[in-house]
């Protein structure tokens, strides 16, 4: 993965300058995308000069060679005899889902608090959003205030890669015949509606704050399973606090990666007590050391640092083999992965240390 | 130059998160150099465990984690069997001086104005200027006034890429036999007491503000030029007023990139107007159409948004084809150009129109 020892030093070194003009690069590239040049292009296989472009989108001669030029250096753009078109890259950056909702949270949400990123790993603080959008101590309870379109983007990303896993674990999830299940943050009741709509003899207990818990039930209510979705008001963080007990599962879905391995540990703790004899721990994480493609791993390794400055100072993108270590340290064995659902997430198993 | 056509799909969805991260990757490179990471792994050609990193360095073991994990995907560093080592690319972003100023530039003066490039291609305003460092129509009459990081950057960047070429030129124009030399945009003196101290029946006029004369005569005199230089107040963008004439020869080092096409056009005409018969205008760019190598193209062409969002909202690093054109425009023809000179600069002679 990410194999860099046999290219050449001349390679190596427009690499790093890759990587180095990557903050600029990365702001031409947007505007190639949602100025339509890439667009332009894409419907016109021939190409275009600069001032052609320039015409048919309205920009000035002077912006569309800003973008172009840069567009050329990147390699999303090709220019021969004066005449640019678009190449494979630029295709992904224009067609591309991930690609597209991977750049608009970068922009809308972390590109600012980024430049803070120093003093959120110095202070273990989300320097970043503080700078930027709140001075709360998390990101999570403003997720809602947050300006228009860092909240589109925040929610786009979260739900692009969600979402292609759902529907695959609704269905491996309904055959385990469980009864009664616990959801440590529990959110809006996605998780919760979409289990209990087709599995009819189960029951979801969310636990989360009072204000997320009226939202999930309300929603509940709307979809018919009300009856069957219940909700404890908790602080998750306090690990004093024990779980209700008497589940057959506790379920945690792109949830712990919000935390830091001592409070990952100790939610896992108190997972284990909620079980019942035979009882099991469900985690769904993408984990980085889990990706069919070092495309997945990329994307991944390369979101913590948004945990990092904007999110909550502490967490990250965890691999397998870390979150196998906490869920020992916790008690728990894993004892089954199932590996390669929707966007490389894994459903990871784990039953009561024997 | 910035061959894209024949790499793999899966490859160029790869280069697209590449883009797509960019300022992510940025700034972790960023402090993996001056964290000393890379030092660290260079001066241990065995590798580390991340733990060990983090106890070296005195840094959490989050922050190695986050830092080394980014630092494995962009290919800085190599991952094997929980052992970080340090690649080629990790080796020219701690070492290569040219990527260091690269970097520290577009951190220091460049990363936060760059989320206001939109803005500033849409006004032709550096909107990224007057967002974070100054409500000056332009950056530099408050150079010296950046907050000191950023003034380090602006300065480490700009003789990083000037130097290399000077004693060159100075060699190349003392043989001349140039009585009398006109310098728009004179700055500190440093061009005119270089030469004139080489070339002792050499005079050079400068034209600038007041202010900048009075500090390069200042500068001459201590260097025992002073009755040699001289300088002439004049605003270089009213194009109503003509410079002074009778020169053997007009020189703009690096001066031209400060300005829009219109204006380029019009202080080559003013410049021309200047010459004596058989005098010539001297022009000295690094221009992206005439770099040996990919890398200094990719350098230039990326630098120009630099000058649209903090700059002055309007010039760009140009083409040696583009400058023709203006000299053409201007009555001027190229009768000479010497390539190659520093670090890719090109001396451009132009003469008059026959």
């Amino acid at each position: 993965m990410f194999e860099s020892d046999d290219i050449s030093g001349e390679k190596a070194l427009l690499e790093a300058q890759k990587i180095a003009f990557g903050p600029v690069v990365f702001q031409t590239a947007r505007l190639l995308r949602d100025w339509g040049v890439f667009e332009l292009l894409q419907n016109n296989r021939k190409g275009f000069s600069v001032e052609t472009i320039s015409n048919k989108l309205g920009l000035t001669l002077y912006a569309a060679q800003i973008l172009c030029e840069s567009g050329f250096s990147m390699g999303a753009l090709k220019l021969e005899n004066d005449i640019y078109t678009l190449t494979k890259i630029g295709y992904f950056l224009l067609n591309d889902e991930m690609t597209r909702v991977n750049m608009d949270f970068n922009h809308d949400v972390n590109y600012q608090g980024l430049f803070f990123l120093d003093e959120a790993l110095k202070t273990q603080k989300p320097s970043g959003l503080h700078e930027t959008f709140s001075k709360e101590e998390t990101i999570y309870p403003i997720l809602s205030e947050l300006p228009p379109k860092a909240k589109q983007s925040w929610f786009a990303f979260d739900h692009f890669y969600s979402d292609a896993a759902f529907v695959k674990l609704v269905d491996i999830m309904s055959q385990k015949g469980i009864k009664k299940l616990l959801e440590p943050g529990g959110n809006t009741g996605k998780w919760s509606i979409a289990l209990t709509k087709v599995s009819p003899d189960t029951t979801v207990t969310i636990l989360d704050h009072q204000g997320q818990i009226d939202v999930a039930i309300q929603n509940a209510d709307a979809n018919g399973v009300g009856e069957r979705v219940d909700g404890i008001a908790i602080d998750l963080l306090d690990h004093s606090i024990p779980f209700p007990n008497g589940f057959d599962g506790v379920w945690m879905s792109q949830f712990l990666d919000c935390f830091a391995p001592q409070d990952i540990i100790a939610l896992l703790k108190r997972s284990k007590e909620a079980l019942n004899k035979d009882g099991r721990v469900y985690i769904v994480e993408p984990f980085w050391d889990r990706q069919s493609h070092e495309i997945g791993s990329y994307c991944l390794i390369n979101t913590s640092p948004y945990f990092t400055a904007l999110a909550n100072g502490t967490s990250k993108m965890y691999r397998a083999s870390e979150m196998k270590k906490f869920a020992n340290e916790a008690g728990l064995e894993v004892e089954e992965e199932i590996n390669g659902l929707g966007f490389g997430h894994t459903l990871m198993i784990c039953k009561v240390k024997g």
